[in-house]
């Protein structure tokens, strides 16, 4: 297979590095001491039978993370990021995952709990791990790396050549071609990226192998790992050799299933071997990877990088190695694994060349430039085996004086970063924080999620069969065309509020300034708003809430509302309080006030040092990446605090309201309260109907309510609606700067997907 | 009761002329000559028993139209337009709406078939009309006016006063007070506006008691008109007295119901006048009005705005006359209706007192200028009988040599007008095309429909309990939200269709031109379309049929597509034709082929006289107020032009195509083509199915398809889909350049009221 030749004669470089990547990382979840739980997998996480994300593998403690797969390395990291936020903050208070691929603080055998599987079978073959292996070893975690080249390459080598008539056969050996070569050059990854140089004693059931203060590459690819009997070898010479030996393991009952061969390169594509001889090999899995406990999430992009690169040269290469080779390979695995880690590799040399031969194929290819960059600096580890994940670990270890006492240290730190910005997740900050929160719940709850679009924060959702798209969290299939096209338009709004028998404020409405200043006799006396028809942003507003008194007054109010729409509305002003309800389907889910921006006095700071006190709320930023913008001083504010005979530095007394904006606006550093128990039951009913009125599923509603605690009346003295609002934030309810967190896009998923379990 | 006083204490000017107007209209059917045909009310106008806007009056042959109720006289007067346009295109070829009270050319008795309704009591009714009257009296149309004053107003003038306790009482006081003196002064209404000064002589039973050439203001309103017994007089004096007169005439059997009253004025708001006691009055009924024949549509905005303000002054008038003064409005109308239309009437003196009133009336309410000089108009006709309705009427006919003649002649000119522009409704002309057809069938259907908003398109159409609202023609609450923000995304649009099985060009989406740029080689070669992600006018579009061939057009392809989006997508360039699939629910309605402006040569005639000559179809204008837009001869076509090896100023050669355009818009000058019957079924059921995957109920699917005649299979070398478009246009399938016209309004009224009949 002359894979380079074809390559270069077709310009495929490009093609060549594309693919999809999918990374599976295994982690105990431990005490705060490092050691690991006997705790139930967190019940919050659902049903794991079906999970795409969360699973656990061999025992309860161990969890599973899941990247869906994706054709950018960047985007398999930020999933595997999001995926642990969304566990750390999951899982129980006083537990952590641990960063080490060795477990420290094992439980006695019998209160390891294998994982309670839903499967028989799946039960069954642990049962029979536990046998044959006993089960410290099964609570090694590590990382499987999941590649399939791009089709369209495969296709296009596959046309380009005249050896192989059928397609599935070229496909067969192209990943048998890069499967062989791998085993036979893996010790390289391990020396540069193994990260299991030691392990406590009581690991081992006959005493540890390893000298006092001895440290190794790799106990976990060694002898003392999770490896099969030696004799129990797999040809990788054809994909019928293989299939056939793999079969004769199981059928003479050396292995339980095919699942039990654990080589580190699994053909992947097909339940059961032999469907590989007609389906082709679809992708690899590589299972050579120790967890980083540098890196927060087991693995490092640069690392994930290198290694894509490092598979590709396995195509590469001219030669194929046969099963002699692949056996070389496993011994010389082996080899490394027991050397010391601060120590040269015996296989220096081969290294070196095999990596100057990746420079060669990263130039031809037109690799980015990084690549080459990550290369040479993995060829300089030859040079410095103190350089090595390895290396660098062992030199961790003695620092921190114990194996236990890092690994518990590097827990507990990542779990503290991923509360950071508890109510975000990081890996998706350049979307909403209503689409991160569900995303997070969609996590969670194991709903298979893809993002269609980021920017457009659209998602596509899965359960079984069933599929729903979601747009900027709550816009969905559940929603008619026709309500937003209602809501969107004021005039409209009242219209249908009003024919379906709801409170509205009376109104006019003009096209010309003069129109409306001629009628100016209509409303002289009367509180009205003055507002532009169709603008949402709060521009143009004037209100006079004791009346208008002269024409002058109204006229300037009706050419600033001009200013933003070609038609003005004149409405009667409701007096009362402005409550939002998010209402959802059949109910009111969440009832908010919103309080313009204020400190209160102490009577010991000033007015700008309990500004920044306030400021420091762990919910208040910039307003678009934090749920509550920070309270700003500028021209505004010092005018509303000079109107209270106020500046920045007086002291307002102890209990004193100090008012910093008029409007009550969360983008100007206003407070939300949640008042969703205080409301009578009555307005939250009206909001129900009011939303169906819209023909919505998910509605914003704000009414004006002199008394929350009254009944709701047939008038507009009772109550009114001001506005409904299709895609109303979401953000305010979850994350209030005061009272009861409501989650709402919990909720959006449950109207999605009834079928799911509560 | 003092109102003048009231309103002028409490600035209530404009209040008082806010209102509610209605207009009923009848007119007979009649043959090109003027003769009333006999034939069957037409079926296309559906049941009139429930029709808001269209239905009989007495005879079959009689149309009634009926505006709903408006607040502005000037969108009564639309209405009455709209539905006018929908009867005239609506009936049979050879027949017209005659223009004159009075008819002409009457069939013998036993001809004139009764209206067909379905209620038995409607047809007891008639029949014993014609037996109290005969059937010609039946057969004189009119125009009944009604009138409610704004509830605010009658609110504000109840609370300004101590006279009354009851509101209800008060109501009903006021609109007596107007019915009274209208009674008492509507002679200055007749002698103004009175059109009926003739009738052909088998109209009378008993010979005409008009001496030859002899006119008189008002046939209908004299004793030869429709009118009761003189026996029967029903007391004005009050509500209770009212009731009670008009009861006894029932129970003597005089009346055979109490609509048999036909008073000039009817107290509305009741289906039995015992009922107005307790619900008050809502608007009163005038019923004075004949035909205007010089006005298309029976009365002219200035006439309307002139019966308002007059009678406003009914009650602005500090007296209220008494039953007496009833009865003598009533001797006074009939002495009036039998004047000579131009000769001056014997009262001159109180009618030019009478305006010279409501003269002072607009003053002190601050009335538009306009009303005055109406009413200055209508002064000077007290001087100059000749300048009435009546006068001109008479010089009319004289000119024409028969009342008939002169009907039949306005009845043809007025059906050619509403046939100018046959695919618009002049009234909402400001409305899309599109929302004005479905407008037209909504009007010709019989379903309630009320106009939210009219800059944006926004219906509210009901029949029976059942509320629908519809924006820009096809937007409806049929369609899931979520479908039309898919289609305005092309990547999530892509990706569904991809993941629902369609065929869909492959395509790679970048967000700088850089990324995209170095991504070259993979489209080296290849045919591919440029294009940014969500425009939708086809700017930034870049189209590589024959393959990219060098980086330097590419860089420029993506830099010009950069300038449109933020992010840009190289597509798989599909060749074939592409076609327009109209998608409703699970049928594809219409398939329209776009082709390039174009003229075909004759060998005559130049480019420009081509253009010219095709630019004279009626459906070409400027493109929005017509189906089809002219061919522009601009820059861009002379380049077109020059390729071709032509100017503006070349013959073509016989059959020769010119092209004068490279793209397919319609909004460039492009032909529509309807291919409706020509596409093979197998890509109609495709259309049908991607629009499924949108979620769209109605959706504009674009296909490209090299052979229409061939079944499709599933490759994209036989189609592939482009586009999936929410709110498609309808115009160009309804009124295409060439092939079958597809009123896709009526489908998208079925699609809302599938419980309607077909």
């Amino acid at each position: 297979m002359k894979i380079q030749q074809t390559i270069k004669q077709n310009h495929l470089g490009l093609l060549f590095q594309q693919g999809s990547f999918g990374i599976e990382k295994e982690s105990q979840r431990v005490h705060a001491d490092g050691s690991i739980v006997t705790t139930e997998h967190p019940k919050v996480f659902g049903n794991r039978s079906y999970h795409p994300y969360i699973q656990t593998d061999f025992a309860e403690s161990q969890v599973e993370i899941i990247t869906p797969p994706q054709h950018k390395l960047e985007d398999s990291l930020r999933w595997l990021s999001a995926i642990h936020q969304v566990v750390l903050r999951s899982i129980p208070e006083d537990e952590y995952l641990f960063p080490l691929s060795m477990p420290a603080g094992l439980p006695p055998e019998d209160q390891i709990q294998v994982a309670q599987l839903d499967n028989a079978e799946d039960v069954a073959y642990r049962e029979h791990l536990v046998k044959s292996y006993g089960k410290n070893k099964q609570m090694v975690s590590g990382i499987h790396y999941n590649f399939q080249l791009d089709p369209e390459l495969v296709q296009t080598l596959f046309k380009a050549q005249s050896e192989y008539q059928s397609a599935v056969q070229f496909q067969n050996d192209l990943y048998l071609k890069m499967a062989k070569n791998f085993l036979r050059y893996q010790w390289v990854l391990l020396y540069l990226l193994a990260a299991t140089p030691t392990v406590q004693d009581n690991y081992f059931k006959q005493g540890s192998p390893l000298k006092a203060g001895q440290y190794v590459r790799s106990l976990r690819s060694s002898q003392y790992g999770y490896v099969n009997d030696p004799e129990i070898k797999v040809s990788f010479d054809s994909i019928e050799s293989y299939v056939e030996s793999l079969e004769h393991w199981v059928k003479t009952g050396k292995l339980i299933a095919e699942k039990e061969f654990y080589s580190n390169v699994r053909l992947r594509g097909a339940k059961k071997a032999r469907e590989l001889l007609n389906n082709g090999i679809q992708y690899l899995e590589f299972r050579l990877f120790d967890l980083n406990p540098f890196e927060q999430y087991g693995i490092s992009l640069a690392d994930a990088k290198f290694i894509h690169y490092f598979v590709l040269l396995m195509i590469w290469l001219d030669e194929t190695v046969d099963q002699n080779g692949v056996e070389l390979g496993k011994v010389r695995l082996a080899e490394v694994a027991l050397e010391n880690p601060l120590s040269p590799t015996q296989y220096a040399a081969e290294g070196e060349q095999l990596l100057n031969q990746l420079l060669a194929m990263l130039q031809e290819i037109h690799a980015p430039q990084e690549i080459s960059e990550i290369v040479q600096q993995k060829l300089q580890q030859f040079a410095d085996p103190a350089l090595t994940l390895g290396g660098r670990l062992v030199q961790a270890i003695e620092k921190a004086g114990d194996y236990q006492k890092l690994g518990a240290a590097l827990a507990q730190q990542y779990k503290a970063n991923a509360f950071e910005r508890f109510y975000a997740l990081e890996a998706f900050d350049n979307m909403e924080l209503s689409t991160q929160a569900l995303l997070f719940d969609l996590i969670q709850k194991g709903i298979k999620t893809e993002i269609l679009d980021e920017q457009d924060q659209f998602l596509c959702l899965q359960v079984g069969d069933h599929i729903e798209y979601v747009k900027n969290g709550n816009m969905t299939s559940k929603d008619s065309y026709i309500s937003p096209l209602i809501m969107e338009n004021k005039v409209v709004t009242k219209k249908v509020l009003h024919k379906a028998g709801f409170n509205v404020p009376q109104s006019l409405e003009f096209t010309s300034a003069e129109q409306a200043i001629a009628n100016y006799g209509l409303f002289e006396g009367r509180a009205v708003v003055i507002k532009p028809k169709s603008t949402n942003y709060g521009l143009g507003i004037t209100i006079f809430q004791q009346g208008v008194s002269n024409r002058e007054d109204f006229a300037k109010a009706i050419e600033i509302a001009f200013r933003e729409d070609k038609e003005v509305m004149v409405e009667d002003y409701l007096s009362g309080t402005e409550y939002r309800f998010f209402v959802l389907g059949e109910e009111t889910l969440a009832v908010l006030l919103r309080v313009p921006a204020n400190v209160v006095g102490d009577g010991k700071h000033s007015v700008a040092e309990l500004v920044a006190a306030k400021n420091d709320h762990p919910l208040r930023g910039d307003g678009s990446r934090t749920p509550l913008k920070k309270i700003a001083l500028g021209d505004i504010e010092k005018l509303q605090l000079k109107e209270q005979g106020l500046t920045v530095d007086s002291i307002p007394d102890a209990g004193r309201i100090v008012q910093l904006r008029a409007n009550s606006n969360i983008s100007t550093g206003g407070d939300s309260i949640d008042m969703t128990d205080e409301m009578h039951p009555s307005y939250k009913a009206l909001a129900v109907g009011i939303t169906k009125a819209m023909g919505a599923a998910v509605c914003g509603v704000d009414l004006i309510i002199p008394d929350l605690h009254k009944p709701a009346e047939p008038s507009l003295q009772s109550w009114g609606v001001i506005e409904a609002n299709f895609n109303p934030m979401m953000m305010m309810h979850i994350f209030p700067y005061s009272g009861k967190s409501r989650r709402l896009t919990l909720d959006v998923i449950k109207m999605l997907f009834p079928e799911l379990p509560n």
